[in-house]
């Protein structure tokens, strides 16, 4: 098994690690049907989130729970824990190292997994720092579209929603580098396009994609809608919020004008970006996409303890 | 084992089930007091928690650890969980059940619970929604009139406080409708007596029972003092709740005047409606009825997995 | 193995006593690096902090897993539980001691640890009462300078910083009273000096001590530097905080002028007392310090259960 240290970020991977990883994935699959494995009855895996999200962390630690192992966890360091004495998160991240076997971390601020991982004597997965990444939520997108799809080449996914802010967006965009024939159509208001830096890294690595403003002239063509929220915590002002919101929404007439073999995602919580009548039809594969979510970070943190139990 | 799916509230309880769950909850005190045992030690349960309530989620939470089961929670997700986000209980509930093998849920609103297990695949079990429901209490609370009298059947229980928005007297006073002659009178503050859809109720089901504001004269003749909080956070003005405030409380002038086989309950916390001097009576068995919450729960817990490990 | 019922304060403890715990702390540096022992599989400790501190609480519930137990725990009892119902300590400590085998504490106010133990049918651990005790820190300081110089006796301790309300000095102190020719120096602001009644028990004991406003006089002949935070929390105004803060400061010159042999220490979290480029030096043990508090409260949590699985 490949051993691997940190998970920071989308960049990292490359495809031989992909298939193994979706390949484990599936196998963890049969585990947690199964009721889970005592894999690792004497692991730690601490959750250190900065910033609350009950869903990531709960999915965190049911993996975690799912092999056997131990958690130990807190919902919302920025506000009760050393933080407001005034320490620094690399203070923080070398204690928090010595009583754990793995740190799973949510922060606000770009860059923070990079700096823990760099004084932790522990595995550190990025769990979402600020509006940077999310790899593990990247790595559950599209192990789903391959799972949907059968496969990724060739697929052609259209991200919606706000692009600037929306780090799901980034991470499966610097993910999808390692498929032949992807192509990405970014669908966004003018004010939240994505960013240049997310473009010129496709440049690099030959990815075909373009921009749009126009949802509907993509429905019988693309095979993924990656659908995100207009996330108001993210931008600057009031105004800037109100250009975004209620845009590109996916209803019930653009579905069935969609592909059969469509595939609708969404990183959730969803806040009315993709109305409830469309969660029957077979093609909104957000829930399922959730769910591997745990099969996903089960892969991940079997990688962590390079197989040591 | 009957097994049972979702607890959502005390009116689904039939006798025969009542007698089963106490004769289950009286194993569980046996198994607790040895220490605990690995019933189910890959078993997950998610205390979901909108409302804090440290007490009630670690008597889940312990009993959940007892029969060696592990356990992911929140103690405040609606203050820091995708909700703020705007995201839909249906949504919430449809992801965690995916993480987990049972859901503990407190909820501020009334059929909170009853929605979720509408789209749960693992049991709910209401933890309390509102000034709706709080079954697992009223369990408890029955457990432990029968446990210390010897039997329900013709006791008379004075329910006292606020009748109004105390919701563990409505679970009660269902409950106790599987019972032959059972007799409740209800003693309140005008300003928060016992709704009228409770009273309808008792009537369909041919239950006795009175309503007073003179607390005294049930000291000599009633069996079991439910005491309850007058519940600031449930009245909806200051006004109101001044009218409530401080009325009925349990002294030991009281307690001197009841029989000498009385039981004093409380559902706890307490404010001062039972005055400390009183914890050293025998009849003060509010602390024994906090302990048969674990054991309760123990046994529902069981039937939520129908016995399957 | 002597069998520990409460950790309430540092006074508590003797010679006896220390050298076992200190020998068992050992034991469990060699259990923590080979992964952890299930020795606990049923024991449920509490973790119920009025007051949040994630590193202290993450070290006891490492602590706990580390010896194979189960933890409930609430990160801000005070804010959340029933407490802002009305509850009284007491109440929370009789309910929470049935649910639990062991209770670990962090409250706000000086004496909440020995109150809890009064009505508590399990052992409680005092995790640091107000500006009272903390005890466990003193324990976790006392075995880093004795594994790090060797032994305590004749060593020469400079305790630098908040001397009033920095409440591991005064447990320390108090330990210290435990060990032959153990010299004290408390080096602080005048606004935030030892307190007189620790002073009047190093008397008693026949501790010799001094006090001096004067850190760079002691460079060259102190043995051990504890440095501790200004804690603005813990100060009666804003203007009183002012003059005692940014004082005291250990930084490059001063650890140049430190003997080689000498050891700094901080109970953490720092908040610029002690510079980071000072970190690298291997004088600089506040981090194998914090490492220490793992075991320190391994070996706290066997002698709690005394021995018994």
């Amino acid at each position: 098994m490949t051993e691997l240290y940190h998970v920071l970020g989308a960049k990292q991977f490359d495809r031989a690690f992909l298939d193994e990883l979706f390949a484990a994935a599936e196998e963890m699959e049969r585990v947690a049907d199964e009721g889970g494995e005592q894999r690792y009855p004497n692991k730690i895996m601490s959750t250190l989130f900065f910033e609350a999200s009950t869903r990531t962390r709960f999915s965190f630690e049911s993996a975690m729970h799912r092999l056997g192992g131990r958690v130990i966890g807190t919902e919302n360091a920025s506000q009760f824990s050393s933080t407001i004495k005034g320490e620094t998160l690399e203070d923080t991240i070398r204690i928090i190292s010595g009583y754990s076997d793995l740190i799973v971390l949510r922060h606000t601020e770009i860059g923070a997994a990079k700096r823990a991982a760099a004084v932790s004597d522990v595995p550190v997965i990025n769990a979402g720092d600020g509006s940077g990444e999310h790899p593990t939520q990247a790595l559950l997108d599209l192990y789903t579209i391959q799972k949907e799809l059968g496969g990724i080449e060739g697929a052609q996914i259209a991200m919606i929603g706000d692009l600037t802010y929306g780090r799901t967006v980034h991470s499966l965009s610097y993910l999808l580098a390692n498929y032949r024939d992807a192509r990405i159509t970014f669908v966004s208001p003018d004010n939240v396009r994505i960013p240049s830096y997310v473009k010129r890294y496709l440049d690099e690595k030959g990815v075909a994609y373009a921009e749009t403003a126009d949802l509907e002239s993509l429905a019988g063509v693309a095979d993924v809608f990656y659908q995100t929220r207009i996330q108001k915590e993210r931008f600057p002002s009031l105004e800037e919020y109100g250009k975004a919101e209620g845009k590109f929404i996916i209803d019930r007439a653009l579905v069935d004008a969609m592909k059969r073999s469509a595939l609708i995602l969404h990183p959730l919580p969803r806040a009315g970006e993709i109305h409830p009548d469309v969660d029957a039809d077979p093609r909104a594969a957000y829930f399922r996409q959730a769910q591997n979510g745990l099969y996903i970070r089960m892969a991940l943190i079997e990688r962590c303890f390079g197989g040591r139990r």
